[in-house]
Order: structure tokens, then C-alpha cells, then sequence
């Protein structure tokens, strides 16, 4: 095997309470990536279709992340990585992680699978870190595992699958504006009230619990964010809206999607999810801001080889 | 039915990460409590044996549930109460949870049981507001439900029964000084890093997946407080003597229990505790400070019925 074409999917993270570790894996959108094994050693870029991104290596995450598996693998032969962007870059759900993810689950496939999804998971972030400025996995995780995920500590890296009801759906709505993640870590305080905190450990202890019993009611009841939502909804136009939209057409609940613009919201039953996405349709448009909206179901596999 | 005679056991709440809203109950510690219908209306208190604690209804805080439920019901009788007190109050292993939740758990049982233990745990509120001048249920809930419990939110009152792996044991020591919990509650900080925050929520998130897997290492690692602990620590001689001891003889985590003194080990195994117990008790000599300490399996049931 030479060659592996790739869909990398589009993931959802902080999950309205579980900032900076809660995840989950969208089916509906994804990139697909090829990458090939070349005679030539090193990384190159080849072919970057949908959105203008670097092909320099070293400006490109999944270039950088490409490069950390490289030199620790440090291989006989060379990489190149082919990169159909569907996913907007900025949009909020993880499009940089995609690509991180991407490059690297590609090429631990055409090495013979020497690294775990955890160790890709250390070397993708190395990309999503160029694209944020911080290393983080919340969106990597769920990219490479599926599903839910809990990523529970950086140093040591450690992530953690969370079952997944088997009923859940996910409608996301993403607004046509851009926000960076440093911009919108930048909005958020860096002292938090003892008692929202409370509040928001809380409903992450009852979230986890409500995805191991199947328990919808639950779920919805601990999708609350009491202490990121407050601040960074006010950079989302019409953010209130879709939340109530949404809520009235049957959502468990709605949140911003990682830093946002894009909006997530759960429900139970794809029928719902098509009438949430309806609701949100008709009702933004009086937003005036062009929008891109889909249903997916919670993917469980994660990134997968295609061809 | 006229009498019921009851076993209310001591309680462990907070657990490490779940200020607040975590709790489990214990096995080998609690008090026994009479409760008596009679022909005359109204509750008194008749017997109080162990602890030099108040007769008057309205100043005991099982005599201030009792009055709660009791006007709730608007019995044709009334009831007396007899409290044997083998928690000591003050100690930090929920004595006035165990008190406040006895009465109304047996008058709710001599009166045919129209009350769910949700319903109990609030009556058991007003009695445990007494004591510690707030409303809270973190350990009414484990003394009612058993085991390990969430305490969702406050209003509405949500309880969930997390699941509680077999051979998971505690110990506890109760060094014989005093901390009341108000005076704990003080200490505390109003506001928290968010940094600090996010490493608590994923304890919380991830104590409750361990809890639901059975898995002891991630139990272990997820028995981690920064935001309490700190702070509350220094009130407690030896604290950090005591965990290391404990982690040493195979402990999977030490924390304060509810606002102390008492410190709670967990550990896998019967004969983990017994060992974790004689370390401690030897070590702890070295404090000079009068000590109990008791093994004790998690208590599935809770609160019972022991005539």
C-alpha cells in the first residue's frame, strides 16, 4: 500500500459545559486528504483544494503535524499529503484538527500502524497548535477516536471514550463570519465564580452519566454552560435565536461549537433533527447573514481510510 | 407498624473534584434512631444518647426535617424521635445529614411511604440548613440513596445514583479535633482560575466514567481537588502525612471529607484498607493528636430499617 484517501471529519468541542475537554464526532462533514508514500524523504504538500492554505510545511498543520510523526518515526521514505478542504478554516468545527489528523492517521496507515490513536493524537496537536497557539485536543480526539470523547489531562495525555446513545443527532448551523480561536480564547476571563464552577462541574458529572445510562432528559439538563457561553455568544450573531429556535423545535440543547461562529445543537431522532434544522433555516434568515447549515449523526468511527 | 428502629450511616461528600455535588456513603459508621407514632399530635425528640445535642425540635436539625415533612403530611398522629449518636457532629462525615435524614425517613415509613427519597432528601435539607446555615444535600443524598450519588442541582432538586464498583473500600480517619463547616466554608475563595476550573470538570467527568467502568486507575486519577483542597487542607494536622501514607500502602486517592476533619481513602480491595489502615494509624501517632479511623465498604442501600 502506497496511497490512502482519507475522510477526516468535522468535530464539536467543549459540548456547552465541558470547555476545553468534552468532544464529539460529526459524520455529514469532513475533508478528505490522500496521502503517499514517495522515494524522496520528507513531507511535501502537493495539493490543497477548497480553501487557501499554505503549502509550505511548516505553515500548514497538517504539514507540522506531519513533520512530528516524520522525525520520530524517521522513516525510509517520504510523505506527500494531498488536502480536499470542505471544512472552512475558522468555522468552529475543527478544521484545523482535520487536517492535523489527518495527515498523520495517513501516514501511520501506510507505515504499518506503529502508533496508537493516542500517540497520533500527541502529534496531530503539534499542528492544531500553529493553528490556535496553544496545544489543545479537544477537537483531535473526537477526530481520531469518534464519538464522545473526554480529553482528561495534556500532560500526561490521556482521552477518554465516552459512549454515545445511539439516538443522538447533531444539527450545526455555521454563520458566514469568522472568528479566530485566540481571538475568542482572548474574550474569555481567567477567574471564574467558585459557584458557576460548581455549576459547570456538575452538569459535565450528570452530562457523562446521561451518555453512559442513554438518558436524553438528562443530557439536555446538563447541556447548560454557565461559564464560556455567557461571553463568547455575544460574538455569534443571532446566537440566542437559534438557541430558542432550536429549543422550541425539540433540541436536548444548543451550544456554541469549539470557539464558535458555528453552533451545535443535539437532539434525539434524525426526524428531529431534520425539523430543528428547518426551524433554524427559516428563522435565521431574518439573521441577513449567509449561513450553512446540516444534520449529521454522531459519527463512532472517526477518521477513516475510504479508498 | 408504630416503631421503627434505623441504621443512618455516616457519609462522605465532595470527594476530591465534586465539591459540592459528590457524594458516598458509608458502612461502618452511622447512628441508630427510634422513630414512634403517637396519639398525641406534633414531634418531640425523647431520647438523645452519645452527644450532648438540643431537645428542642426546632434547634436539632432531625427535629427541623421532622417539622418539614410533618406539616407536609398533616398526619392524624405525631411521632417521637429517639437519637443514638455514634457520629460524632462536627467530625465531617455528614452527622447531621444522618440525623436529619433518620426522622424523616421513618416517619415516612410508619406512614405508608408516600414519600420518594427525592422528596426526603428535601425535607432532610430544611434539618441540614440548621447545621450548616445553607441548604445543601451532598450528604443527605448518599445517606438516602446509597452509594455514590450526584446532587444535580439544588432547584430543582436532582439526584443521580451513580454506579459504585464492587471492591472499591474506604478509610477514614477522624482526627478528634473540630471544624465546623461554616467556619470551612469561609476559608474557601469566592472566585477560582478558570485553568483550575477546567482541571476539576475533567476530574468530575472523568471520576463518573471510572465509576461507570470499573476502572480503579482512572478512579485513582481522577481523585484530584485544586480548588478545595488547598485551602481547606491547612485546617487538618497531618493532612498531607496522612495521603502520603495512604498512597504509599496502595490507595487510589485521599481527599477531605465534606469540609473535615475527617480525611476518606479509597482503595480496591478489603485488604488494600486494612493495610492503608494500619499505616495510618502507626504514622499517625507521629501528630499527637487523638484519632479514629475505620474501614468501611461503600453502602449500597443507605439508610434501613434495622427492627
Amino acid at each position: 500500500m502506497n496511497e490512502v484517501k482519507l475522510f477526516s471529519p468535522a468535530t464539536v468541542a467543549n459540548v456547552s459545559c465541558g470547555f476545553d475537554v468534552l468532544g464529539f464526532c460529526l459524520d455529514a462533514i469532513g475533508d478528505e486528504m490522500i496521502i503517499r508514500k514517495t522515494v524522496e524523504k520528507g513531507i511535501k504538500i502537493t495539493k490543497i483544494e477548497g480553501y487557501d492554505l499554505p503549502f509550505e510545511v511548516e505553515k500548514n498543520v497538517a504539514g507540522v503535524s506531519a513533520l512530528a510523526l516524520y522525525h520520530d518515526a524517521n522513516p525510509d521514505c517520504g510523505f506527500e499529503i494531498e488536502i480536499y478542504k470542505h471544512i472552512k478554516p475558522g468555522s468552529g468545527v475543527g478544521s484545523s484538527a482535520a487536517s492535523a489528523a489527518g495527515s498523520v492517521y495517513g501516514m501511520n496507515l501506510l507505515l504499518g500502524s506503529p502508533y496508537s490513536p493516542l500517540e497520533l493524537t500527541a502529534f496531530a496537536m503539534k499542528g492544531e497548535a500553529l493553528a490556535s497557539q496553544c496545544e489543545h485536543a479537544d477537537n483531535i480526539a473526537p477526530t481520531l477516536f469518534g464519538g464522545f470523547t473526554l480529553v482528561k489531562s495534556l500532560d500526561p495525555l490521556e482521552v477518554l471514550q465516552i459512549p454515545t446513545p445511539a439516538d443522538l443527532f447533531a444539527v450545526v448551523i455555521h454563520p458566514q463570519i469568522e472568528i479566530k480561536t485566540a481571538d475568542s480564547r482572548k474574550i474569555l476571563p481567567e477567574s471564574i465564580s467558585l459557584k458557576n464552577a460548581i455549576t459547570q462541574w456538575s452538569n459535565v458529572g450528570s452530562l457523562i452519566h446521561g451518555l453512559h445510562t442513554n438518558d436524553y432528559e438528562l443530557i439536555s439538563r446538563s447541556l447548560n454552560d454557565v461559564v464560556v457561553e455567557p461571553f463568547r455568544s455575544q460574538l455569534i450573531p443571532g446566537f440566542e435565536r437559534i438557541k430558542r429556535t432550536a429549543l422550541e423545535s425539540g433540541a436536548l440543547g444548543t451550544g456554541i461549537s469549539g470557539s464558535g461562529p458555528s453552533v451545535f445543537n443535539l437532539c434525539k431522532s434524525e426526524a428531529t433533527a431534520h425539523k430543528i434544522e428547518q426551524a433554524i433555516r427559516v428563522d435565521y434568515k431574518k439573521q441577513e447573514i449567509p449561513f450553512e447549515i446540516y444534520v449529521s449523526k454522531i459519527n463512532l468511527d472517526g477518521i477513516k481510510q475510504i479508498n
